[in-house]
């Protein structure tokens, strides 16, 4: 065992505090990180007030992780000391059943570990990111690029995948038509791989002030959608919808801006459940889908494509004591886009 | 023009009775077909009682046609005097838009022309197969083969395609495993379909009594739905579910019932629109996707496969006279599982 700090609630919907604890010894298969930054993800507080249920306190949040490697197992062949490192919403799956086996370790069929607020195969609960160390099996282990920007890759590690994935899986590619619904931490991560992708990107959002951002971000189109004008504009014209939000909506407007055999991707779930018209799907064989992060292989694959084509993430870096007021800030989505806790100040 | 009998509505809610109006002349693009059976579709009495609204009056309902051709235009090439031919939900389309160019007249840019309760390329309306005759352009007719029975064919143009295409847009194919919701005139072809085409079959229904039909018609397994026990053996189970329902329900128990990646294709429109719980699709991957009959190349395909794997629908035939009963046994769901007019009987 190796002491750590970290910063834990101790019961859901208490403020975030300093924390001693003890990380695992490093098995024959295990890296240990020195945690350099760690993203804040709007799980985290899902979490912290048991939102989902079933939380484990005390939690230590944090699984947008990056940090250099300062220990290695005996078996490990694919890190040493020294090596940059990322870890993200997971560090253990069955890793045997068949979604395991085809590299998709976040549809495990006997539940992947989660980086915190789970417990690993050993029964102790994990802890997160939100820590100065943590110890983590190789397979669960990324490498990062040395050529980007630390803190900016943080958020890579569940923002980016979480969007990445799906782009992927439907196969975005130059010239296609992507939407993005909600530009927070997941949406701006998605109009910046759709626009490295090649695609046209149109951001969707109720607010007009968020255009110029949009376009910065690298957003082609820019469509406001309480204007009905606007909205006819696209009725019939999406490929892909990235669909980030987690607020109540009605998606039936959405929907109906999908082409022929479009699809809307749902990656947040709202606290009431939208109303499924059918006929909107019908009417031109459109699809609605979910998709959740990502597996090790393919984050790996985002990760070198964002070293490839320096896609980072806009971050706001933060003190370790700062989390309880970027807690409250995030809900009220003050943040472009992203806060990353910097380690050192912990 | 041409003398034709037929039965119609002359308006919302009237009871069917005979009527006689003319057919256009046979142009040179046209096919004039004696029409000998015509299936009895859902859809016709929504119409019929105008519940989609914007319904024609009056009305002469029926696309799922099969009959004799009797006379051919000029430039007809495909279909010759005495030929079988059958007729569908469409009777016209665009024919110039990307949709149209792929063979997908059903998702027509500009709109497809219906067989009836719809106006043609010249403004006038459209009479459907509750008649003796019908005049239809070439693109718009299909072959019929003479191994076939005639009566238990017609309904292949509508209910049979409309399962048809989502079971070979979603790529079933042997040793799938394919769950069919609803077990009427759409439901029973999607059971014969996906058994001809070697998925393993279950019929999901909330009556036990429906067993020993199902298994008839080729479904390997039922599910009672209403049985917890039976429901949990099922989860995270099927490639494909077919969902012909158009009664409301909840959606979540069978969403759960599809595999990663796999996909509800929903045929129906309840009339009260069912919740999507985003998190059930997040979970899997899962799908939920729409689909509106079938193209007309499609269709063809369709009939072709029929006639090489000997499967039509079941059936029930009746007298032209007969058909405001066979509306209200439909509603029930008193018929196994299509009614089909005998048009020798008008």
């Amino acid at each position: 065992m190796s002491a750590a700090k970290g910063y834990a609630a101790q019961a859901a919907h208490a403020p975030l505090t300093p924390f001693n604890f003890e990380r695992r010894e490093v098995g024959p298969h295990d890296v240990r990180i020195e945690i350099l930054f760690c993203g804040v993800c709007h799980s985290d507080v899902h979490q912290v007030r048991d939102e989902w249920g079933g939380s484990i306190f005390p939690m230590v949040p944090g699984h947008e992780i990056v940090g250099r490697v300062t220990e290695v197992g005996a078996h490990v062949q694919g890190f040493k000391a020294g090596d940059l490192a990322g870890v993200g919403c997971m560090v253990d799956s069955c890793q045997h059943c068949a979604e395991c086996n085809d590299g998709l370790e976040q549809y495990c069929d006997n539940g992947f570990v989660g980086t915190y607020n789970a417990k690993g195969k050993d029964g102790q609960p994990t802890y997160g990111g939100y820590s100065n160390s943590i110890v983590v099996t190789e397979k669960f282990v990324l490498h990062v690029s040395e050529k980007l920007d630390l803190a900016r890759v943080a958020p890579l590690l569940c923002a980016g995948i979480t969007t990445w994935s799906p782009l992927r899986q439907w196969n975005a590619k130059q010239g296609d038509r992507v939407a993005v619904m909600g530009l927070g931490g997941l949406g701006h991560m998605a109009v910046k791989f759709a626009a490295a992708m090649g695609c046209e990107v149109t951001v969707l959002s109720t607010s007009p002030s968020k255009e110029e951002d949009a376009k910065a971000l690298g957003a082609h189109k820019f469509v406001v959608t309480k204007d009905p004008e606007a909205m006819k504009g696209i009725s019939n014209y999406f490929d892909l919808i990235i669909n980030t939000v987690s607020a109540p909506m009605d998606l039936t407007p959405y929907v109906a801006s999908l082409r022929l055999d479009g699809t809307m991707v749902l990656l947040g779930v709202p606290p009431e459940a939208p109303q499924l018209h059918a006929f909107n799907l019908i009417a031109k064989r459109r699809r609605i889908a979910g998709s959740l992060i990502g597996g090790i292989q393919e984050t790996q694959e985002m990760l070198d494509f964002c070293a490839e084509h320096n896609v980072m993430s806009d971050v706001e870096i933060i003190r370790m004591d700062y989390i309880n007021e970027a807690y409250e800030r995030m809900m009220k989505s003050d943040v472009k886009y992203r806060f990353v806790l910097d380690l050192a100040t912990i």
